[in-house]
């Protein structure tokens, strides 16, 4: 099938993907009486009265916002709350697919942090959530930061957390038919940027001990420009080595490869001086940093990717709807840090030791078994 | 029924009032591969390049956001963001049921006017129509005045506009009735807020010339404090013989009485002193500024409210899901005096001459026909 052409058939087939139904009938006086004035007199001074009835008595408890400023899309980089909209519209169908949780796009006409921190404030009343997605680094760092702390909503950056939530599921089990511990391993990070950084600190809070994490200037190092808060926080929390120069200078001996950057940064020959057993996540989308193909040429054990024709998909698809379902139905202020590590052994945890394999290392998109158990565990480490 | 204690039981029972559901079905990884990576690239890719796409391939064109700060709210007065969202996700509710329009409810945390119109500038891309409700004046002009001119999309205060178009359909259909010329009416206004100002101004644009708007501090006249800019403006539209006193005392020989303001202002007395053929339009919620038996005591000729209980509703649902279904149809950039005065017409002119009475002036909410009628005018007048 060609997904492109056929994509844009579906979108204009059906004017974009989202609707917004009601809940209630309104087919004579009665019900419009209930539903509108006089009766909705009613809700209204009881939330007034008491301000936890939001969640009783509206759609505030299921209801998540999808915000995006389009200024880092998919493999389409900056291009605007406007173009973004078919993507957000599609994050919101998943949500409701695989969670039931009712999610709307907001799709911003400012790229300028401030702005973006004040206005998802200011909209802040209608949603029991907020799922942040494709904003650029380092800026996403401080608006989830910012608004998490002022907000008592559970504020959520998919592009990161959703991410690491997934690559740890797929390293936990990975390492397993490895046979290597987490805490002796080397790991080489490719790309400092949203995904990269936040896939660094859940392996660092998964006990990993060594890793390196590269971006365009190679090793974060003492030797790295280090151009921004989110780089120095970087060069602190990795490399105790403090190894310098490219990727390639520092892939050799790698137990682990996790690539979130651009396509084909690496060959065979650097998959080949990888230790014994390397597992190799190429997760760049849609084109990885290396093809399933010459990784394997280049000896890895264990391979990775974003693509859905391949064994092992690292799909964020696996970890937001549950992760969101568990937080709200915890009406969780916050997800923490607790909540995404038992996320991410939710997921490892129903590929079974049996079928535990070098191609079976994390559940498929459409296991239905998924979103429960992510959201059962998160529910459970909220409380 | 007991509205009130029903309409808990239905908020609770169904969480709320509105569902945001998806168009398209994603039950395999085709399916996602067209609603979301890597297909939904194209559609985005097309907006990126023609903007005017975002029609084409996104909800945009059928969505309206549903915007309120709180502020003055039904019969509650001030109860802020989190409390008004019952009567937003019922406001919501109407959109949809009359008219197809999939509205969403937003909510706000501010009051403030310069971050109200900074935060729906900001999230207007989603969005084909935004309905402002509830924002208390006179704030509510400037921030429609400025919104409606810096975005693409229509901008209409329902408060406002819907009421001005309802009250003028009724008052077009009265005045056949008592035999009177619109341009030979004198009309009393009673409340210079968001209603009273939009029908004056919509019964100037109808050839009406002898008006009289009183408030608290009386007859809105040069004798008048005159507090705010739009009491001023309308100082200088209204009052051609410069009346001044109280309501009651400018009352006298009046054809029409019209209030948007509080119960209980007038008596029979006050209706026995108006001209012959009286039209009398309490439409204060729930309580009216005189009750329809007192008006009747009174010798009203013609009683219409906002109370489903008795004859001649004058309901917004009978404007605000048509006129959006007309602009977002005829994807007008704004809503024109001329669209409004199309709607007030087409909602008279389904009251046939064979059926007009005193009893029956306007269509009831659930006339099948109405949403239908005056959109197609809306539409017409928009093009």
């Amino acid at each position: 099938m060609d997904y492109y052409k056929e994509s844009l058939r579906l979108h204009e087939e059906n004017k974009g993907k989202v609707e917004v139904i009601s809940k209630v009938k309104v087919e004579n006086k009665d019900d419009l009486s209930l539903a509108y004035t006089p009766g909705v007199a009613q809700p209204c001074i009881e939330i007034n009265k008491n301000p936890d009835d939001v969640y009783r008595y509206t759609s505030k408890g299921n209801l998540v916002a999808v915000i995006s400023d389009g200024s880092a899309v998919l493999g389409l980089g900056n291009i605007g709350g406007h173009a973004a909209i078919p993507v957000m519209e599609g994050k919101c169908v998943l949500f409701k697919t695989f969670a039931g949780v009712d999610a709307f796009p907001i799709c911003l006409d400012t790229q300028d942090t401030e702005e973006i921190i004040r206005t998802v404030r200011n909209i802040a009343p209608m949603f029991g959530g907020i799922n942040l997605e494709d904003i650029s680094a380092p800026r996403c760092f401080e608006i989830e930061k910012r608004l998490d702390e002022m907000l008592d909503i559970p504020v959520f950056h998919d592009d990161q957390h959703g991410t690491a939530v997934v690559a740890a599921a797929a390293i936990i089990n990975a390492l397993k038919i490895a046979g290597k511990e987490i805490s002796e391993v080397k790991t080489v990070i490719c790309g400092a940027g949203a995904a990269g950084t936040a896939i660094t600190k859940m392996l660092l809070s998964l006990g990993m001990k060594n890793i390196i994490v590269t971006d365009i200037d190679g090793a974060i190092s003492t030797e790295h420009p280090l151009s921004n808060n989110n780089l120095r926080e970087l060069q602190k929390l990795t490399n105790p080595e403090n190894l310098t120069g490219t990727l390639k200078d520092v892939i050799p001996g790698a137990d682990i490869f996790i690539g979130v950057s651009a396509p084909n940064l690496l060959d065979r020959n650097d998959i080949a001086k990888m230790n014994e057993k390397a597992i190799v996540l190429p997760m760049a989308n849609p084109n990885p940093e290396i093809t399933p193909e010459e990784a394997k040429a280049g000896g890895a054990y264990i391979i990775g990717t974003g693509r859905s024709d391949i064994p092992n998909q690292i799909n964020n698809v696996l970890a937001f709807p549950g992760i969101f379902r568990g937080a709200l139905d915890a009406r969780a202020k916050s997800i923490t840090e607790k909540m995404k590590v038992a996320a991410a052994y939710a997921i490892a945890e129903l590929v079974s030791p049996e079928e535990l394999s070098t191609e079976y290392i994390i559940p498929k998109p459409f296991d239905p078994r998924v979103a429960k158990a992510v959201a059962e565990a998160v529910k459970n480490a909220a409380e």
